[in-house]
């Protein structure tokens, strides 16, 4: 079976068919929430307004505010009683973005995760250990589903227990697992300082999620776990994983297109921009009954990639997440991502899996300070040594960055440890 | 729809006929596996060796220890692509143990955990908040399965987060949510201490399980939350919960005895006990596919309750687990069950929720001390007040279990909290 869905094989005209009609549809199915029926009428909108892709562009877009602000459930447009799942985000401040699902709606945001795992490999005889947190985050019953659908042995195993984690790869021949980039690079370290190699573990792929990442730190995953890895694209507002993923090519992601309508625009004019260029994907649910959501601004930073993928799949790539709009940090005038950062920093040979951003004040003038873990077997007592690797990531930082920050080594193990999301950036300014 | 499932209203020759012909083709699945294949052919059991419920006592039994002799997977009969899921105990000694599911049997987990929401008045209309840890725990992803096959708005909350989670009650409307009990003692208690009523929640069904309580913390439960709080009983060897659960008799907990087939036996002789009388539960798995279990020992002790339930329904009853027979504690030669204490304690309106059974050896002699949370109202600064009480426990808890306890009443919320299964024993022996 060369395709878990033949909607993977579509030539661009078949997709494009269905996106038209199912965005008609969707039109009609988001117009029981009032928020979208009072702006559909606002702005004359119909389905009928839809004639072609680019007509997507005639719609409204849809914030993060607009969610918190119908929370609980005012932008559901099917019966309570046909809602059966929710998911929510963490909701550190305000109330929390809350999706609801019908029964459909989960049937086809699994399918759409095995499809994910089907083209990377993942087949049905495989055991796949899920490794990430359960609970309302979607990434841990996102894939969990997705996997048991299609037909793994699907180990529900969570988040940290490293030793355990080890012990129940080998002891079940795990082929495929997912992990959170950040404790990916954590478990590999781990399996280094246990004085394990890669090869001794029945890994062959991981698939990462939740957190953007490097492809530099990719490629420190692959190293230490011995493995492919892939990336995944998922957020809650659309369903959570399963939206785009990595094929075999490991250059770019697949958005499912049949499933949902990408646009990257210019955050500030929310005009397209040209093809090829970084701007914030929106994206559009296609299939979704409980709660459709249109043009939502997903604040991510991207840009389709463009040539042909020698995949053949003709589902358009987005490159990885270059960074949240809302990520960005403002230094002494400068924009700066954390992932430009960690580009520059998993370069370094020496340089551990960990490290953080601290934003701190002096004189009212704002530093950026990067602590980094150094290798055990680098460290070495000449403080000289030290000091010019220091200057070495400090000097590469800065033509990457455009400002000099001040780098600080440190001692193996020493920075806050994490087994879900990491906190990368401290902002101790104030 | 009076039931969930048509095999809920059976009659007992239904029931039993059922039995029979599912624990013939189970022994010729278990025999799949070369553990059972070795014991039956030993003892020259086929299927025909069964002809009557009662000839379930020619079989072998199965413990802990074969299961463990097993890992990861050598009682399984069927090929390994048809395993879907696997749970294990958190094996904090030795091999974990580890179960194997197919799909169908998933579908009949989920199917008798959807029957039990169903009997207590859950329905499709309801929001069921799943407050338990996911994982490879088997309380979770059972719950969570079962609730989303009954129709329920499933929300998979996790454990812990305590204001969130009633955040989530109030906003989403929950009517019905899984708590392991000490966790909702220690909720209830927190919605008194926030000054909140219970009426101020929503919440109309709790579901206990996963930890042995009394009928006292029950009705505390029921008190503090303003819920009927309904017991469950299962076991990953099992499945997981939706083994045997509480009618709105509350009065013992159903076997679904279409799906397992029970006895009650004296844990030393393993002959059946007199009806009634307390033994340890054995059971046999009837529908399981994947990883059939023939006569395992639970070690749970428990009685059949044997008049007929008002309820109708004729899959027998048993009482709420009185003990597990490892967690027999012995003190000066005395039997004592950590339910027996707790049962004691539950009575005293002064006593708040949380309490912890301390075992010393002072002079080569074993001492049990009961340490017990004073409720905040019920402190005073007056030692004699207090004294009177210790000893008022100290007395009934002797006349309970034989000996006298060291009774010591500690503040309000200076035991260690546990929002996961609680640690009710501390060995402090050697």
């Amino acid at each position: 079976m060369l395709y878990f869905d033949p909607a993977e094989g579509w030539s661009r005209e078949e997709i494009e068919q269905a996106q038209v009609a199912r965005l008609r549809a969707t039109i009609a199915q988001a117009r029981k929430a009032p928020i979208y029926c009072n702006r559909f009428d606002e702005m004359g909108i119909t389905p009928d307004s839809i004639q072609s892709v680019d007509d997507v562009r005639k719609l409204p877009v849809t914030t993060k505010d607009d969610l918190r602000a119908q929370y609980p459930d005012k932008m559901n447009t099917v019966p309570r009683k046909d809602i059966v799942r929710m998911h929510a985000s963490s909701g550190t401040t305000g109330s929390p973005t809350v999706i609801h699902y019908t029964q459909s709606d989960l049937d086809s945001w699994s399918d759409l995760v095995a499809r994910c795992l089907h083209m990377v490999g993942v087949r049905p005889e495989h055991v796949f250990q899920n490794m990430t947190g359960y609970g309302l985050f979607t990434g841990g019953l996102g894939l969990h589903y997705g996997a048991e659908r299609l037909g793994c042995l699907t180990m529900p195993s969570g988040p940290g227990n490293t030793k355990r984690q080890f012990m129940l790869m080998k002891d079940f021949n795990t082929y495929a697992a997912h992990i959170i980039p950040s404790y990916a690079l954590y478990l590999g370290a781990a399996l280094r300082d246990m004085g394990m190699a890669p090869e001794e573990l029945p890994l062959g792929i991981v698939v990462t999620g939740a957190e953007p990442h490097t492809e530099e730190a990719r490629q420190r995953i692959e190293k230490l776990l011995g493995v492919k890895a892939y990336n995944s694209y998922g957020l809650s507002e659309m369903n959570g994983p399963g939206v785009a993923f990595e094929c075999t090519e490991q250059h770019g992601m697949h958005i499912w297109e049949d499933a949902f309508l990408p646009e990257i625009v210019d955050p500030v004019t929310l005009e397209p921009v040209a093809d090829g260029e970084i701007g914030e994907l929106i994206m559009t649910t296609l299939c979704r009954t409980g709660m459709p959501i249109i043009r939502y601004r997903t604040r991510d930073l991207t840009r389709f990639i463009t040539d042909e993928c020698p995949c053949g799949r003709q589902h358009r790539r987005i490159d990885r997440i270059l960074g949240r709009a809302d990520d960005m940090l403002i230094i002494k005038g400068v924009n700066i991502y954390p992932m430009q950062v960690e580009r520059v920093l998993m370069e370094f040979s020496e340089v551990g899996e960990n490290y953080v951003i601290e934003l701190e004040r002096e004189n009212f003038i704002d530093q950026l300070r990067v602590k980094v873990e150094i290798k055990e077997e680098h460290f070495v007592e000449d403080m000289r040594v030290l000091q010019g690797l220091q200057r070495k990531i400090a000097s590469r930082l800065c033509s990457e960055i455009l400002i000099t920050p001040r780098v600080e080594i440190v001692q193996h193990n020493s920075l806050p440890k994490s087994e879900g999301k990491a906190q990368r950036v401290v902002d101790k300014r104030e």
